[in-house]
């Protein structure tokens, strides 16, 4: 592309340098920012500024959050004896758009991955350790990715709770709501056979 | 969306602002920059913040620039005889990608189009006059969209400059290069044969 201004070009490249925006989808950004005041560049930029200094990990669940508790661990309202342990801060926010869930999280940041190199000392699991020794937890549900690095990592981890007397949960796994069986991929279909529950008549 | 942080929720909301990118994407974006360093973000801002603080609109064809003249304008090695009118910044770098022009710019900023409310007064055409009257120019393209308010504006102009001695000419209207005319709709392909060129045989 040819730009004829330097300013431009560099902006282009900022935007550029994230993931999923290549350079015309770049261009069309900066452009949509020269129509505007300078003042919305601005805000733009101290709105950014302001959250990357301001932001921290939650010293308790290690969700994000913009003091040293996150909100979710400072909701008195919330279970206190149950524990979400997820991948990440995405999961979490995922689950809470759910609104099926009232107990805490905890954020490992990562599954074992020998593959990239990620070994449990890199995971928040010596912390969840911690708070279940500490806060009196009754039960663990682990809502982690159903892949290979997900499963080792829940093996793992219920390895090591074993004997602290907390209840371990997977979340569960099977054929998705609405979807039709046809197009359901065949390992979670024979799985989901393989895992079938007993079905009660209501009213019984 | 459930944000544990009102930083997050605020810079997720600063992208979504912008066009075509949703709350989605604009997540994906923040987490981005939260994974990275802070001097990252810190560098994004300020990139942004330069240009749009620095760039200016060139004083002779109203180009994007650096400095009060554009690059384009500065270069002497370019025809300044030969001005190429287009409706934005973006005609401008689609034109000098194709590296098949070297004459000087002139941007309109638009076309006529009452629908809506863009008469020719908010367009750059008293500047275009002045400089056909000031700097000798003796020819125009008009690389104007082929619409009716690009038609509409392509005539406008075109009576005004009817008695000024330049020579005007638009783009070429036909079917696409390496387009198959199966796929060329209607109006194109009709237009192309009510415009069809003779054809010299090479080495006549």
């Amino acid at each position: 592309m040819n730009f004829s201004s330097k300013n431009i070009e560099n902006a282009v490249n900022a935007f550029a340098s994230l993931p999923g925006i290549g350079k015309k989808t770049a261009l069309r950004l900066v452009l949509h920012l020269v129509d505007q005041d300078p003042g919305a560049t601005q805000e733009f930029a101290e709105t950014l500024l302001t959250m990357r200094q301001n932001i921290k990990s939650c010293q308790r669940c290690h969700n994000l959050s913009d003091q040293n508790l996150c909100s979710i661990c400072q909701t008195p309202k919330r279970d206190q004896k149950i524990i979400c342990l997820v991948e990440g801060i995405r999961d979490v926010m995922a689950i809470e758009d759910t609104a099926h869930y009232y107990g805490l999280y905890h954020v490992l940041g990562g599954v074992i991955s020998p593959i990239e190199g990620i070994g449990p000392e890199q995971l928040n699991i010596d912390s969840l350790i911690q708070r279940i020794e500490t806060e009196g937890i009754q039960e663990i549900i682990m809502a982690i990715s159903p892949t290979i690095e997900g499963d080792t990592t829940i093996f793992y981890i219920s390895k090591l709770l074993q004997h602290k007397g907390v209840s371990i949960s997977t979340i569960a796994r099977g054929v998705s709501f609405g979807g039709e069986l046809e197009y359901a991929d065949g390992i979670t279909l024979g799985r989901s056979i393989a895992a079938r529950n007993p079905y009660n008549v209501q009213g019984d």
